[in-house]
């Protein structure tokens, strides 16, 4: 395209997109605002801008050039919040260490990145000392702890520890410019199958990211989830997709923060309730651990906006949520996305629904964010329509999307495939522009010729009043193909598989389902089993039954 | 800088920012939203959907390609939102023609601009056919009617009328990928010397801006000004600036937008009321038309946010609006800047004040808008002190900054000294970020050796009850190098000199100015002397007393 592109002034410098300027705002709209830590340390936005600035002095100090990876190793903190900023602003890349991997996989990360220096909480030591010698890369630790003044336990040698060493320093620091490609972040993927893979995100991608999140979640009267007089506290791990980038938007907003550290189910709810927290994201299960826990349970969420993600919520625990009082709305997007691709986002029609009404809605993921082209493409590669009815793969475009996985040629083709990103999720758009996640194409159960979502098939069976958790995967059958197959856990043990499969017919008999949806085997068990960031792990439950 | 940039996939396309993302929003989250036109004309956004790519289509018919550049003689209209994407869309530059320049001024920018197309409502065929044998470039004509059906008076041979060209294409349109660099928009600066100046925005510059506005404008409790449940009516001409880039954030947000055509302020009032407008801008001086016209005087304006720019807002201007129940808010910018720099936000506790306390802070021009770097600069070139005391130029950075002026090499790098955009305003910033305009360089009083701010000497004297206007300009002393001319339209007849003068020695005896502030020359006229766009012109009232 023979566009025009004009030559400014030579003295006219580019202006690279940074996180830098994201922090810049920190504090320039309301000051006084704070960031609390478990409810034990809380600081204004004055003391964050020169926290971080002293923070970017140690790491210098401690030999962080530009172009490094620091890792960390922490719970949700003001002090991983403070890396999310001083790490990057240096030209380094923030290494969001996925804790909850074996130490296998921890350590085959931290070399595969690269890390030199780790940023390490006390409750981690002892997994440290067990990898040190595995780790070819690290050549130093800072100590992260929430005992003031107390000695490290176990022999790893310290640079010094975070306060003290954020103490000695100026809390001042001129942060450089530099390409805006340059990369910010990276974190490794819980894939199913082979190592985790290396995604990564550049300054240009997180601003943009932020940017959009800041307008997509506060400026729509369909879906005002955050803003600056927002209290936003996450419940899905910092180092978990940049805790889905809502910090950095905080950040941009001077919102109130109320970071947890360790989730403990009472505590998150008690910290909701004591600062008045309007906001939080989690998955499904750690909301269902709180509305099932001792505080949990007694407890109201009036004032309480939950963005659920990560898999799909069971109409029957968004109903439980809301007779609570809170508010609920749906986001769809993967480690490899940022992670925002689709919000829950209710029109006027919508809105004016009753609330019983809108829950539809509501548990659907929500319509593709501004600045994202989303679609769905059939097996044969040809666009499917907008109907509700017809699924395909959603691929996506968008400005801020992993432009690979770090050293994995091979594997990074894949996931571009064509010149989009492919989600691996199958999906219908209905036409009002909603998602409706069906499956993982590797989930889905092929049976008979057809497409079964093994989602839909857990949503259907959860609203049994006796249906504490379930699980779908499809299992080798010879005459179908695959049938699927239900694993249940039963609130008590009066639930029988021919209940739940008389519980089916109804939707049979609505049209909802055909007949051979409705699983020939049902199994009671205590628990499901789950992957490290709370999803239900399929392979396993497929390898079980193999 | 040597920071890591990581090679992605060869498959993985760069997502350059575009216009057409913007546009992509349009009707994704509110589809029945309108875009209103004068009260007769109104459709939806799924109708603005269609007509965008109509138009587009029907531009490609009328032979427009990539790089050209297309100009709109138009008041505001839908058709004229309707060029904000269609053209830029194409890959063309959008010439929004100051049509309040002279004859010889338009001409000078038409054939500077290099516009080929040019789209003209029936108001401006006289002096098309008066400049047409001056238009070097142009190779064809639309008209623009708000008369369907009637025949275009003149003799103007046309490539077809708008709605006609319209309805003959398909509402289909792909629009291609190109360059962000690539530039999407032009117009000219009303510079007091010399040609009106061509200054340039990039598709990745308006996404840019459009991004953080609707962050900026929805997302902050101390701004609420535009949400996509706000309904909007621009009162800054569509030509200047963009309309200060609030339709484009309008589209995205799909909120209801009231395009006015031609201002009449009886009718802006009415259409206010009619459409339940919540939010417009405009400069002083139509802020006080409206409020003065006949329909204004009876009116109330209970659910209207008025931002105000271009020039300072008198505090007794803002307390008549306030007192008619508006909600004010002021912002800064300029032709060279897109124009968002800085806007009203106010904190807690300034929200926190009773409405006649917040004045003082509602006047300021506000704070620094998310993704821009503004300091003041002193006469020897450092940074000067956020005080409010301190005096200095404002120079900016932002990633919306015009990178030059079209064909001005020398002028751009005036403009760009040093590697910030010099804005010729001199300010001073208060220690909560406030910026307060003191004056433009060149308007500046110097006399006795000491500055002396031509625009806080008119806010004094607009002051007095007996002031409808003033203008302060610098006129040249033997003695004191410039001493200060108060040019007055007074209520009535019985303003005195004297008065005035007498008037002002409480801010004297209260410190606020010096005494030798007061000016010695104080004249009653019937009107001031305005540019284009509404602005004091003190170039004029300087050669008028010359």
């Amino acid at each position: 395209m023979p566009t025009k592109i004009l030559p400014g002034a030579k003295a006219a410098e580019s202006y690279p997109l940074l996180i830098k300027q994201i922090f810049a705002s920190a504090g320039r709209f309301e000051p006084d605002n704070e960031i609390i830590y478990r409810g034990e340390t809380r600081f204004s936005y004055r003391s964050f801008r020169q926290r971080v600035q002293q923070l970017a002095n140690a790491l210098k100090a401690a030999g962080v050039q530009a172009g490094d990876t620091v890792a960390v190793m922490d719970w949700d903190s003001h002090r991983y919040l403070e890396c999310y900023f001083a790490v990057p602003m240096l030209g380094a890349i923030l290494h969001h260490v996925n804790i909850r991997l074996s130490p296998e996989q921890i350590a085959y990360t931290m070399n595969h990145a690269e890390d030199k220096l780790v940023l390490v909480h006390d409750d981690f030591i002892p997994l440290v000392e067990q990898l040190d010698g595995h780790l070819s890369t690290v050549n130093g630790y800072i100590r992260l702890t929430d005992q003031a003044g107390s000695q490290a336990v176990g022999n790893i040698s310290f640079v010094g520890e975070y306060e003290t060493l954020l103490r000695a320093e100026e809390p001042v620091c001129e942060f450089p410019d530099f390409d805006e490609d340059s990369i910010a972040t990276t974190f490794y993927t819980t894939g199913t199958t082979g190592n985790p893979k290396g995604v990564f995100f550049s300054h240009r991608q997180l601003v943009l990211h932020t940017l959009n999140m800041v307008g997509m979640l506060g400026s729509y009267a369909g879906l005002p989830l955050l803003r600056s007089d927002s209290v936003y506290m996450p419940i899905t791990p910092m180092f978990h997709v940049h805790a889905w980038g809502v910090p950095y938007a905080a950040v941009m907003l001077n919102c109130t923060q109320v970071y947890p550290g360790r989730y403990e189910p009472d505590m998150l709810v008690n910290l909701i309730h004591e600062y008045n927290v309007t906001f939080s994201h989690c998955v499904p299960t750690i909301l269902q651990m709180l509305l099932g826990c001792e505080s949990g349970k007694e407890a109201h969420f009036d004032n309480w906006k939950i963005l659920i993600g990560g898999s799909a919520l069971p109409q029957g625990l968004a109903k439980a949520a809301m007779d609570k009082g809170a508010d609920i709305y749906c986001a769809y997007g993967m480690s490899e996305t940022c992670p925002l691709l689709t919000v829950t986002h209710l029109n006027q029609e919508q809105r004016a629904l009753p609330i019983d009404k809108q829950l539809k809605y509501r548990t659907l993921t929500g319509v593709a964010s501004n600045m994202v082209d989303l679609t769905i493409t059939e097996a044969n590669g040809s666009l499917a329509a907008h109907d509700g009815e017809a699924v395909g793969e959603i691929t996506v475009q968008a400005p801020w999307l992993t432009q690979g996985y770090f050293k994995e040629t091979e594997k990074q083709e894949e996931l571009w495939e064509g010149g989009r990103l492919h989600t691996g999720d199958v999906a219908s758009i209905h036409e009002n522009g909603f998602v409706e996640i069906k499956d993982r194409i590797k989930d889905v159960i092929k049976t008979g010729g057809e497409w079964l979502s093994s989602i839909e098939l857990e949503n259907l069976i959860s609203q049994h009043e006796g249906v504490a958790a379930v699980a779908v995967v499809g299992v080798p059958d010879d005459k179908w193909g695959e049938r699927p197959f239900a694993m249940v856990v039963p609130k008590n043990e009066t639930l029988t598989q021919e209940a739940l499969q008389q519980h089916l017919i109804q939707y049979v008999d609505s049209g909802h389902i055909s007949k051979w949806a409705i699983p020939d085997q049902i199994r009671m068990v205590d628990d499901i089993p789950k992957t490290s960031v709370g999803k239900i792990n399929k392979k396993e439950i497929r390898a079980l039954l193999a």
